[in-house]
């Protein structure tokens, strides 16, 4: 309503710089460069970006204090992400940063420790129709869509989803070779809300696909901190005065 | 446990005897007499049966009482269910009932009003396959099963199923026209359970699959009533003694 | 973020004009005059009201659609309420106008039909403190609270309030004379969004309290409409081009 | 049905032992004892314990194995738990085996691990009265309960809490010094099921009170794997046959 929001997208950056890897071709500049164009062009969020290979991923603490919602991408080297990283990105959503995790982030450490489960699932890379039906209509991430969003070529993951039951499920994925998976799933955790988002293959030009790029954008403002958010005190308290 | 459990299988029962029609093929006692009889199999389900056309279609004050779990079948003739009975199941339900409202049944006044939403969807008669995976794998619900259960010929219900999100989501269906569907969802209403379970086409022999026939027995057990289950009191009252 | 929010503030305004109430005294012009005013402050928010003796209660088809969010406060005349009207509010909620009930419109027929149950539960006239704690620290409705509000004379509600699992329970209150309740509920309905808040007893000046007024603040911009947000198509469909 | 369910009670088992500390008055032989007393008396429960100071906590493979429901409470040494135990416990908890998490347990590894928040809150030792509501009263956990259980003497334990809402919340706690508490917690994570339930300070008699023993049988019940439940199988598949 005033300041921009602002966000960084993480991307774990190594199939892209692979010689002769196909994500390359798609993402020349990485698929953070990809998802920061279009967040910055919306002209309210100010979008940066840090990969696991910079010092400290990127991530420092005063990159976190000053991010309002993270966006992660990984995908073959998340055992690579540093321990300590993970418990300082963990503290951020407790205390309010929004977090979005996309597609192979599912195995990430920072989503399976707020998860508290497995996250595993099935999948399988045939490049076949994925259909994104919109499942809860008045929510803010589904603002602005059709019933449903088709993307011809995709990665397949299918169920069981090792997850909790999401707060809220806002999309439910259809694939051509005969699976179903839950591929919008909202959570609050302490003060933080964190959006998983399914799509997102390194080889398929998702990123691009405007109505995935409007997913991501709503999904930024939904989980963007409270303005003053209510504090939490925990600890030895005495009794309140009762009026 | 002890007492055997009473259900009673409540099927509009029209589709049946209409001459010609191919669900008194697949169901020539009508599919409330099928469904009976794989819950009376167990040993300790009592099974009877209640339909539309007999008088208050069957569900008196005392047969109600007499229910621990009432199925719903209803397709052609929801409009004739009388709203005096309606209401009697209704408050039944609160009062602790279970509820188990089959396919077609979504439309029925009685799952509108447990819903509060129109409970409207997408439908197509084309007897495509049907794929229903197991979303909540430690569910009572899914007990026995596989990871899915597939049905060769279905009718297609597709979403956005016009329904609250179910407290519960146990199943999700996978359809070959390229559609998903909510197909198992639990709810609890006031002392009572409701349990929709999505199959069940009148022209196809779905209440004669095994695997269709463990997803209702479970359902009837999850959706029994507490043995003596908490009382709620309402109304004006008095400060509690603190101590 | 552009055009600004149309609020009406509907109010069954029976109390407040009987001769030598109490409510005539806290309220004045009635609790519906109150509740605009704050909300007309806001600078983005234009709010106008609607009461129980005006012609179809004031709640004509063009009233509610020129309404993004309606706010509903009636106790001791629910039944005078037309069913007309009822089933009016009842389409445009599922059609995506928010709805925001408040105190004793728990037991409003709109709010019973859109809960699907008895919505009932306990309540004293005591005049006693009420606590109201924040549970989902990150929702917005608790933006810019501290941990708790505190009215130092409410009337009680306490549980079993008979309503389904809220989609995000919000606020529970506490009360001095021993009761609980869960005070600040969200759900999803069709496309529509619903919070029920329970203060305001219409003899306490509730409605003048900041804090209040800023959970009613939120609560309106939670359930504002979406832009331009997925229509729902239902009934027969061919099946989809799959790609 | 059948096989009795094996249950392990597993207890830090400190307090009761410190020389002249009130905790070993109240529970001679420790609370694993009283606890799987009254779960052994049900004649269709099993019930062992296990300690902290055993080798690997009591909590061997194979213990665990054989364990159907785990009952956890610790307080002051969770950071003696060995982080192989707990990743051992997780591991059968999303491979089905139940879990009973008990009061100060809301801060052991375990109970972290699976929620993937803090786990904190607000306390105060004043012996004060804690008036635990019911409020799903369809809950299998509070089946054969009153409106409400008393205890005249407990340790206080208030929001905020942090943990993911629950799937279920069974129970919201009163206490008299102002505060509210969420003291009946239900979630799926993976095959298993998991129940917070917060009484049960150390000094006071809370596990002999009929009605509290009542819960955590109830739970037990309730959080009993399945039999023959849902394999699930992970990672790269075939596309399924469509019929």
């Amino acid at each position: 309503m005033s300041a921009p929001l602002n966000v960084t997208v993480w991307n774990e950056f190594r199939h892209e710089r692979h010689a002769g890897h196909e994500a390359g071709v798609v993402y020349p500049d990485g698929m953070h460069q990809t998802i920061a164009a279009f967040l910055n062009a919306t002209g309210d969020i100010v979008a940066g970006t840090a990969t696991l290979d910079e010092p400290e991923h990127g991530l420092t603490q005063d990159v976190l204090d000053a991010t309002d919602v993270l966006i992660w991408w990984g995908h073959c080297a998340h055992h690579e992400v540093a321990d300590a990283v993970v418990a300082r990105v963990h503290q951020r959503v407790l205390d309010g940063m929004g977090l979005v995790v996309l597609h192979s982030g599912h195995f990430s450490k920072i989503f399976q420790r707020l998860m508290g489960t497995g996250c595993n699932l099935k999948w399988r890379e045939a490049g076949e129709n994925e259909r994104l039906w919109v499942i809860e209509r008045g929510h803010p991430i589904a603002e602005g869509l059709g019933e449903w969003i088709d993307l011809p070529h995709e990665e397949m993951y299918g169920e069981p989803f090792d997850i909790p039951a999401p707060d809220t499920l806002v999309f439910v994925s259809w694939f051509k070779g005969g699976e179903v998976f839950r591929s919008g799933a909202c959570y609050h955790r302490g003060h933080g809300k964190v959006f998983y988002f399914r799509p997102g293959h390194e080889t398929f030009p998702t990123y691009h696909n405007p109505e995935i790029q409007k997913v991501i954008t709503n999904a930024v403002r939904w989980a963007a901190p409270l303005q003053n958010g209510p504090r939490m005190v925990f600890g030895n308290v005495q009794p309140l005065e009762t009026l």
